[in-house]
């Protein structure tokens, strides 16, 4: 009886109870940080710390390590959209097929042009929204106040995927179509500057326009403002903190520019830094606008790049493919530069502070892992799930899995001229071996992450078994989820996958 | 040699001298009321001050009449979407296609179903954008800070029209491809609570959920904010400041609603012009900012509604099509009750003060005056623009042209069951002469405003060749411009306009 008037009550007063039925769920901050490198942080994500790790000043990454766990082997795709987009659907890019970085143009593929290949058939508008239960949908439906802040890059202007506001997020501020800010200076209001605006000017902003503000500054400030919102209604909420930092354009937040100078970096590596720690600023504001709250013991953070570290020459220094080191290569690569990224989980009472967990993770695993974490396990949803929750390894930390296939598939063309294992590459990880294929001529390499994580030693010849068994998984998911694959221009005919 | 030397200079300090070479240019505002009628004020449009004059308490609307030209004869299309089309676009309805509002779902048509009619062959999705250049992109090619705030609605979610940032506004506070909020309470979160928002919850205003700030109020704050920006920079603004208010639903604004029943207005009445007051209130602080950031003298204000005022019983009070007298009808409607709007413009040292007049004009005049306010008269588009500017009536009081044409067409399905000179109708007016024609039937009917305003006394068998010249005009403005027409169910045959 006193069941049934609750109900009644609740149906009555249905916003009050839906407060009151979840206010005991956590709220949860994801922090996606932009083309961020394993390497770009005072946490030293490898076995030990290196010089890097010493030059850039992360504080608040730092505490956050502390009271939290550091994933060491977390994975994101080898550019930004595919990442978000696994993020969002729970799939791999091999199954939502968005492979590529999506243009802010309507039906304009970014892939590069190619003598051999004409463009792969990938999803260059972004998944079909029809297609997809999105987990800010599902969090909303359960009571959470959901918010999107700063880069959302899951498609072109014009699609439905251009808008977090049709995908689940209730607020949204500053994310379009767009996957890097036109500039970081407020003085240049984020790039409105009439009849200069490119398509990358970022919305949202106006207040700052013409201040000294930086973009980071800026979205950390709005972020915070939005949040009161859930607090004063007394409900849950999920933020997703996408700062556009710390994808390029890289300008010198003047904050911290000098003293990097000061501590003798050359000024392309200072100008970075300066962005890390801008970045690492955001960080610090937000959990310290957690406690002052005091709502920092019920909300979860998690950190995350949405690829590796840019390592092309000119905007990153002199030197190419030396940023990510001892990891080979960066953004737009296959190899662990591109895909290995930070990652750290604060998770009051839930993780053990302090820790480091090895097992490897990828982007999808978001998916089922922030249901999870929300109560909402059970869900159903149009696509297919390919994310494994990570959970039971924040709770468990003796739990390890090295029988899971990870797989990377990127059959387009990022740059002119190829790079180490850029362009037209898929790979595959089970346990420590790792396969690089090429998909140009068939070529496979093999690698032992456990004694060569640097990825210089292919020992393809020597395993053929591994090497079979791997690239016999990566052909079967491809053909089981008709992923994307680039076409011949001799004879027009989609690149199939070769097995010795 | 000193012209060289500072277009040198303008070349490498481009920002600087864009401010430089346009700060004299005028700021102008379009304060556009949602379904606002043209007695729903205390200025009087009519001939004399109507009890409904007395009713309504709208000061700031009077001072502004006071301080410019109140246009007696302002009109819009019958609903919204086209009316913000034509006004975007320079294009009359019977040229741009959109002849009715536009769904927040994309390839939805809003048309009522009907026996006679299949659909109209109008632009459910918006003006297809590449086909358009938007005056808020002239206005910002030219250094204009372009802002849009409130309602937009020039098409579904998911096409480039939903998105005023694709239309040349830079700064877009609140606008998407909804016809009206959710809620006009804060309270509410303006429609953003979990699991319960309609596409009609508002965007952007996350700052005040879970308080007690109506919309009205929410959007002039944040308007008044974005202003700051091109004030700090020194640039001329545009601001689009289109409030959702007075459009359904009938919510009463706290701050207003007591007095209204105290004057002893029912309910409905009550709500309704607490929701004007509250629309006014929004007028008088943009106007009282303006004054205290000194740049009042150079700023145009133009007030105009979207459409007649709302007519139907219900929301409106228990009787319908009352609600605008002495005009018939109202929203949806041809006759006056549903086209002819408030309007009024001020423009310090080039509109009189406190004057009147009494030229007819439209929506899409707004265009080319908008443009010529700006100095900007001679601009390229890519569309063929209806519209004339209505500028040289702001400086010469006695000019007046009554051999225009003024068209409008509505080959759609506003409501179930036809009401008067809704559903199916075009019309035309020259002069005083005003046709109204069925698009169901070919009947027409003839008035003459000048001593019929209430349209009630149709005299096309005592004036044939007017009748036919004005039905010869819509026939063949349709035709020339391939507009949207209904089908007939039964031979799946166009409607033609017949001429007797």
């Amino acid at each position: 009886m006193i069941k049934k008037v609750v109900t009644i009550l609740c149906f009555a007063l249905s916003f009050t109870c839906l407060n009151a039925q979840t206010i005991k769920r956590p709220n949860i901050i994801l922090f996606l940080v932009d083309d961020m490198g394993w390497m770009d942080s005072g946490v030293p994500f490898g076995d030990s710390s290196y010089a890097l790790n010493k030059i850039f000043t992360t504080p608040n990454m730092q505490l956050l390590a502390k009271e939290g766990v550091k994933f060491t082997n977390a994975y994101a795709t080898p550019v930004c959209t595919p990442t978000r987009t696994s993020i969002l659907t729970g799939m791999n890019a091999t199954r939502h097929g968005v492979t590529n970085w999506t243009s802010p143009i309507i039906n304009n593929s970014t892939d590069a042009k190619d003598d051999q290949f004409s463009g792969a058939n990938w999803n260059l508008n972004g998944v079909v929204i029809n297609s997809i239960t999105t987990y800010p949908q599902l969090l909303k439906q359960a009571g959470y106040y959901t918010i999107h802040v700063g880069k959302a890059h899951w498609g072109p202007a014009g699609t439905p995927m251009s808008n977090p506001l049709n995908l689940g997020y209730m607020v949204n501020i500053a994310g379009h179509a767009a996957g890097h800010p036109q500039s970081y200076y407020g003085k240049d209001n984020y790039g409105n500057i009439p009849n200069k605006a490119s398509y990358q000017a970022v919305p949202d902003l106006s207040n700052y326009h013409g201040t000294d503000t930086n973009l980071t500054e800026a979205l950390t400030l709005e972020a915070i403002k939005s949040l009161e919102a859930p607090i004063r209604l007394k409900i849950p909420f999920y933020l997703n903190m996408a700062n556009y930092a710390v994808h390029v354009p890289i300008q010198p937040d003047v904050r911290f520019y000098q003293s990097y100078l000061d501590k003798g970096l050359d000024t392309a590596n200072a100008k970075y830094a300066s962005m890390v720690a801008s970045m690492d600023k955001s960080l610090g504001d937000i959990m310290k606008f957690l406690t002052a709250k005091n709502i920092a013991n019920n909300t979860i953070i998690i950190f995350m790049s949405d690829n590796g570290g840019l390592s092309l020459s000119g905007a990153r220094g002199p030197k190419s493919h030396v940023q990510n080191l001892p990891l080979r290569a960066g953004k737009g690569s296959l190899y662990e530069g591109g895909i290995r990224v930070p990652m750290i989980v604060k998770w009051p009472k839930i993780v053990k502070p302090n820790t480091k967990n090895n097992q490897y993770i990828i982007a999808e695993d978001f998916f089922p892992s922030i249901l999870e974490m929300a109560g909402l396990s059970q869900t159903t949803t149009l696509q297919k799930v390919d994310g494994k929750s990570f959970v039971p390894y924040l709770k468990n930390q003796n739990l390890t899995d090295s029988n899971r296939y990870l797989i990377w598939h990127y059959p387009n063309k990022w740059i002119d001229g190829d790079g180490p294992a850029i362009n037209y590459t898929s790979a595959v990880r089970k346990g420590n071996w790792k396969l690089i294929y090429n998909l140009r001529n068939g070529h496979t390499s093999l690698y032992n992450l456990a004694n060569d994580l640097g990825e210089y030693n292919d020992i393809s010849k020597n395993n053929p078994l591994i090497t079979k068994q791997l690239t016999l998984y990566l052909k079967q998911t491809l053909e089981k989820n008709k992923s994307p694959m680039p076409f011949y221009k001799s004879n027009s005919k989609m690149v199939e996958i070769l097995i010795d």
